[in-house]
Parts: structure tokens; C-alpha cells; sequence
């Protein structure tokens, strides 16, 4: 007999249209900020590189095109309708702490990698809350913080002749309007497809992740990237 | 200038013959450990099936063909010049440490995943060591402790009608000679590639990454698994 109550599981290739997102990226001129914004500005997108200096900003988004624009990090955080995190490691937490009002109400996209490195290469740091997703979740308690765009290598993404990256984007967070939203946005960058990964509990493994691609990027000279099979 | 001196980088594709390996595995009657034997055993390997009890092992062993053979843990242990541990999270710690004599001297492959499970999914355990493989190594301190095959579908392998499995086997270890083996002998399963994946302190994201997988595997109903690109 089959419970005729149960709502029927949504489809989980369904994603929203995404296509008049505005993108901020906080930490956006950084290798892995620019990298996303050329990628978002070449699908279309409007995109507000956010950087600590807005006359920084600037200056990177006057080489990207008419649709990019400077800001400082708070005038792009209320910009964006869709805010990635792409600053260091080193001081996430006090830079989004310090946002927490104009970050308010909005899907926050954490990409940040807590790595170290030394001369064996690079290896996860232990951090407080399990994953950075975690921690800007703890200090944005009214954002949709979801955790994505962890292992793109920035020098494909920075590369202008590379048409197409050849990887798919874990999408991880609780809230699934917000995940969709943010596999809808990675799927706008020709090659890539965002594949939900799991609950934000689970994010940290996946920011570690990136320590064993810098392992493999060395031992094998490549720029490695994941593909999720049967999917 | 060229520095003469320096030796010239080992060819990462240049991986040992492992066609005459004897392959044991410890906790061999569980779904992991069946499918392994199961796929070694069609690869033309000799595989010794280890379990707390010899004789369930021999009843397993005896479904699968005149190259598998069961025994005690121990025993296996002793049989093999490659070990295998697929044992549940929960006493692999004691396991091994019992073992310790008879694995002296060998690579002993961890492929166990701590995780833990409620009503949202798997999530990854905390492990004092850093993961599994880490322990394994704390208490094995005469074997060659190297992390593998944690994300391979127990389903896919246990599927005889299944020739080809779409994945990569992630492989870390800090002994060059024991992760060539062990890349070597991930490679004779049809369809899988084993990939250097980095050293033994970064294995812990390799184990808890299976938590991803399993989140994926409900979302899309499919066997997840991992292919590395660009290599």
C-alpha cells in the first residue's frame, strides 16, 4: 500500500532559474575571488567584487568588463543578492562577524579552505566549530550560509583561453532552497555541475578535501578536480 | 642551468607488478571486505578472508571460488603480503593492536570510515588520532600503514553482473614503494584507478568524505563515487 500523504521527494535536477543573480565575492581579489567573478561575469552575471579596499576593487573590476564592478567589502555584501566568501582563512571569522547586518536575509556562499602548509605540503587546520561553514553560520545566525566552490583551481578559472572546467561543485548546507539556489549558480560556469553533498555538519571534510588536490596537483603536475559518478 | 645532481622525479604512472599478490581481509564478512575479495578474486588474486570466527569465514570463502580462502583474523593476517582491514570503526582500534606481531613488516591497507548515523544522515566521528588509518599506524608501528578504498560501493562490488566500477581509489601514505603497491593493486579492479591522494595526515577527510557520498546516494538515489580529473 503506498502512503498517498507523503509529499512526493522533489527532484533533485529541478533547480531554480538563477540567471538575474547578482554575485558579490568578498575577498574578490584574491586568485580564487577573481576567478569566480570573470567566471560569473562571463555567464552573465552582475558581479560586485568586495575587497578590504574599495580603490582596490575597483581598480581589479575595471579589467573584467561592463558587468563588474569594485566596492568595499560591506558596500558589496548589500549588493549581492548571492554573497560568496572567498577571503583568507586568517580572520574569516572577524570580517564576517563584522557583516553580520548587511549579510542578513541572504544566501552566503563559504568557499574558504582552512589549510596549512608546510615543506610536506598543505594539511587541514583544526578549527573550533568542525569547517569554516560552520563558523561563518555560527557568526551569521540570520544568513543562509551554504558551503560550495571549494576545489576549482584558480589558474583554470583565471585562464581565459580554458572554455570549459572539467569538475563538479559539492554543494553542502540545511536549508535546500539555498542549495539549489547555489547548484543552479555553480552550473552556470561551462563544465561544472553543483551536486548537493550534504548537511552543513558535513562540510568540513570537504573544505580539508582540498589539501589531498594540492597533494595530487604536485605529485602528478595537474590541476586536479572531482567528478561525482552514477550522478 | 640544470642541477645535475638532483635525481629525476619518479613517474607517478610507473607502479610495480602486483599480479602474484596474496591479498588478506580482516573482517572479510562484511559487505566492504566481501566485495573486495570478491574483486581481487576475479582479478586472479588469491585472497585469505579473515574473521573473529574462522569458520564463518571458511562458509564465506566457499561461495567465492577456489582462489578464496577463509580463517581467523590472525591467521589471515599472517597469509597475506598485502592486508586488507575492513572491520567496523567500533574495535578496530583493539583489532589491530592485537595484530600487531603477525602485520609486522607488511602493508596493511585501512579502508574503514568512522562514521556515525541518526535520522539526517552519516556524519564524520571525531578520532583522537586524525582518522582511522592514523590510528592504525599508532598501533602498528612495524607495518606500512597505508589508506585506501573508502568510498568504493559495498552494492557495486557484491553486483556480479557489474564488470566495470566508475571510480578512483584516493590513496595516502607516507612510503612511496607501499602506495605504488597499493595504487597498483586498486588498478586490477576493472574500471578503477588508483590515484595518489597524499600522506597519512590527510586521510581523516578521505574517511569522513564517505559521509558525503551517503548524503549524496540518498538525495539522488544513486552509488556515488570519485573521479579525479585532469590525471
Amino acid at each position: 500500500m503506498t502512503d498517498t500523504t507523503a509529499p512526493a521527494p522533489k527532484n533533485p535536477f529541478e533547480l531554480p532559474d538563477v540567471t538575474h543573480v547578482t554575485v558579490a565575492v568578498l575577498g574578490g581579489t584574491g586568485e580564487q575571488g577573481r576567478g569566480l567573478a570573470l567566471r560569473f561575469a562571463r555567464a552573465g552575471h552582475r558581479v560586485v567584487i568586495g575587497s578590504r579596499s574599495a580603490e582596490r576593487a575597483q581598480e581589479i573590476a575595471a579589467t573584467m568588463g561592463d558587468l563588474v564592478s569594485g566596492a568595499s567589502n560591506e558596500d558589496a555584501a548589500r549588493a549581492g543578492d548571492v554573497v560568496i566568501v572567498a577571503v583568507p582563512w586568517d580572520g574569516h571569522r572577524e570580517l564576517l562577524a563584522s557583516l553580520a547586518e548587511p549579510l542578513a536575509g541572504k544566501i552566503v556562499i563559504d568557499c574558504v579552505n582552512p589549510l596549512g602548509f608546510d615543506k610536506q605540503g598543505a594539511f587541514a587546520l583544526p578549527v573550533e566549530e568542525g569547517s569554516a561553514a560552520q563558523q561563518a553560520a555560527s557568526v551569521l545566525p540570520n544568513s543562509r550560509v551554504v558551503a560550495a566552490f571549494h576545489h576549482i583551481s584558480a589558474v583554470l578559472l583565471l585562464d581565459e583561453t580554458v572554455e570549459s572546467i572539467d569538475t563538479d561543485v559539492v554543494v553542502l548546507g540545511d536549508d535546500r532552497e539555498a542549495t539549489d539556489t547555489v547548484q543552479a549558480l555553480a552550473s552556470r560556469i561551462p563544465g561544472i555541475r553543483g551536486i548537493y553533498g550534504g548537511r552543513l555538519r558535513n562540510a568540513g571534510q570537504v573544505e580539508a578535501w582540498t589539501a589531498n588536490l594540492i597533494s595530487m596537483n604536485r605529485r602528478y603536475k595537474v590541476h586536479a578536480g572531482v567528478r561525482i559518478t552514477d550522478i
